[in-house]
């Protein structure tokens, strides 16, 4: 089967560490942070912003109403655009170097012609808001209503800037090849069970 | 990895063969018909009666004002609860004899104290439209806007049998352990690649 992989996933679903175990699994090249890091690289923007845009905000951070001002033509340019077009660049070089997974980013929708297998991970929110709290131990413990507050705020913007670029719902099944379901389970062994498919 | 499996699946998805080529390939029982002959022979109902209910129609075919007249009192029992109720034990008793893939009929729900491995399959319109053609080459051809409205029917009527008796959403991820798109997919390929899973 082909080794393309993609990967979205809810927050705390435990996707990103399933994608990284796939990759090890399977021995492929595992791309995340370093998509970041690489457009702030060409783009001479920070990482911190980058990561800002990045998944969250489909729409420019300034007011709308610059193009009414006298700003030079260059404050024209929409970072959030730019940060876009970078990152397709990016993805679809990655994705040709050899067989790989993929983290988030629109990567299935901006690697479609290559027919990646794409995977939507996600789980109940109990489960989530578990693996969050396992996950973040060093910091002022929040209770569980903030936790799934945060958490739903950080998918709807997800699914909105997902939407917004591949015109597709995020999350729903007949965007995706298979959909895993990560509630009380281990993700070490649900990447077991999945690199089974690939081999 | 446990090996009871249960598989709900949208009208023309290819589920039921996706279940029985997974049972064949992990050497392992399939239930699918034989439940309703089951059922039928247990309740002296006729299979083709038991059919008609079974995953399409939770309420009773009587009209509902029959408590009001002289019927005696057998003529109250529900037979679509009476269907369900022999469904259950049946498929609970299928299921403590091994190993086995159930197709339908809420076997996910009924079975939950196992902890069955619960898949839903799905795929887009056209490839539904398509599967169910090529299966049905017998009869007078339908137009594609006949066997799409006919999909649709059918799997409204899964969709409301299945919530009613399990009180959760038929076909949304949550209710599943995993999703499986077989647009434009071969299912025997499929089928082993799944069963990998499980191997």
């Amino acid at each position: 089967m082909k080794k393309i992989i993609t990967i979205g996933r809810e927050f705390g679903s435990g996707g990103r560490e399933l994608g990284r175990r796939l990759a090890e699994k399977l021995h492929i090249a595992y791309y995340d942070r370093e998509i970041v890091t690489e457009i702030s690289k060409r783009t001479e923007l920070s990482e911190q912003y980058v990561q800002q845009i990045v998944e969250q905000k489909p729409l420019p951070l300034y007011p709308i109403h610059v193009g009414q001002s006298f700003y030079p033509i260059d404050a024209l340019v929409d970072p959030s655009q730019q940060i876009y077009q970078q990152q397709s660049l990016i993805i679809k070089e990655m994705a040709n170097k050899g067989d790989c997974v993929i983290v988030g980013r629109c990567a299935d929708y901006i690697l479609k012609d290559m027919k990646p297998f794409r995977i939507f991970v996600y789980a109940d929110m109990a489960s989530k808001i578990a693996r969050c709290r396992s996950r973040d131990k060093e910091t002022e413990p929040l209770s569980d209503k903030a936790l799934r507050a945060n958490i739903i705020k950080l998918d709807r913007g997800r699914a909105r800037y997902y939407e917004f670029y591949t015109g597709q719902a995020w999350g729903l099944p007949l965007s995706y090849d298979a959909l895993v379901n990560t509630s009380n389970q281990d993700i070490a062994q649900v990447a077991d069970a999945l690199a089974r498919l690939f081999q």
